[in-house]
């Protein structure tokens, strides 16, 4: 009532993104007013190119805007050495850390039984393709541990052991500055069962 | 690096919003990537037309779209009854909550003359002239208690002493739910400088 239209209904475009309350989307909407011409051309176009220009790469399934994406066209990467997502997000993670110099597979999922999703609704089957194809010596699946991400780790292991391809997985355990007091069971059970051994005292 | 041009476009851009860092800005972006095609129309469309098409009311300094805000047009409401208010948004409050059916007057500014806004650096002047030119009965000063609030609600009733008006402010206390513990001293001063009394036992 207080608002004019159109500042009603920014209010009501920014309350869509995840997160934002009405008081919030009010004050984002307020802000937008204050920004310069300049900022608001570009603002409102790179919503639309994000939408508009934003496709998935035809070998990878990462957001890009050609037919492949940076990564996987950037021949000075090691392209024997494939990391398997669950999320295109994912991929900045690694992207950010540096930690990484092989390319990616983004699976857009994991599988699922318990709710209805199997092996075909994700992009699984363009993994095998590309072991097939392509020359990949290592696939390290890092996919989030949980029930989903075993059963999916030990699908693409099973469907690629007559294959000359070593299959790894991310290792599971107590994150760096965590008190075993506040860890989950689980994450404790699998820390246990993976214990690296540090000294050879009684060897 | 991780991702394409258009995305870390868009995320530049909802950086620029008050109190949304690198990671929400990410994710707002990730979300507005699943948009439906209308909305992102919409939403582009609706940032021009917040900068574009929203400018002050000419008698009250409201956001509007019309020469006239939605307030100051409306034959409805107490047009002698004016509620001085610092910032344009403060309107959306009184609306929301339903609890004054007078206008408004947005000054834009409180007097400040420590970090040399005066009065001419407010819309103050237009007030005035709104007390000469229409049949203003009874200004409410609704600004925040504080220094600037007081210099500027005493320079408001100075101007207007000789006038046929009735000046008044809201008044300054505990709000509602607080522990006394938690109250600064200036809050607490007011509060008791102002008290109401509640029993007539001397009487």
């Amino acid at each position: 009532m207080g608002y004019p239209k159109s500042l009603l209904n920014l209010i009501e475009c920014y309350k869509r993104l995840p997160g934002i309350g009405e008081k919030t989307a009010e004050r984002m909407a307020l802000a937008t007013l204050r920004f310069d011409e300049k900022t608001i051309d570009t603002f409102s176009e790179s919503i639309k190119n994000v939408k508009y220009n934003i496709k998935r790469c035809k070998r990878c399934n990462n957001y890009t805007e050609d037919d492949l994406c940076s990564i996987c066209s950037d021949e000075s990467r090691n392209h024997s050495l494939l990391c398997v997502l669950e999320d295109p997000k994912n991929i900045n993670i690694f992207e950010k850390m540096d930690i990484f110099e092989g390319v990616y597979h983004v699976l857009d999922g994991l599988i699922s039984p318990l709710n209805g999703i199997n092996p075909d609704d994700i992009k699984i089957k363009s993994l095998f393709k590309r072991v097939d194809e392509e020359n990949i010596k290592e696939i390290i699946i890092a996919v989030k541990p949980s029930i989903e991400g075993e059963t999916t780790s030990l699908y693409i292991s099973k469907m690629l052991e007559d294959k000359d391809v070593i299959v790894s997985k991310i290792a599971s355990g107590v994150p760096m500055g965590t008190d075993i007091d506040y860890l989950d069971s689980m994450t404790l059970e699998m820390a246990l069962e993976d214990r690296k051994k540090i000294s050879n005292n009684n060897e």
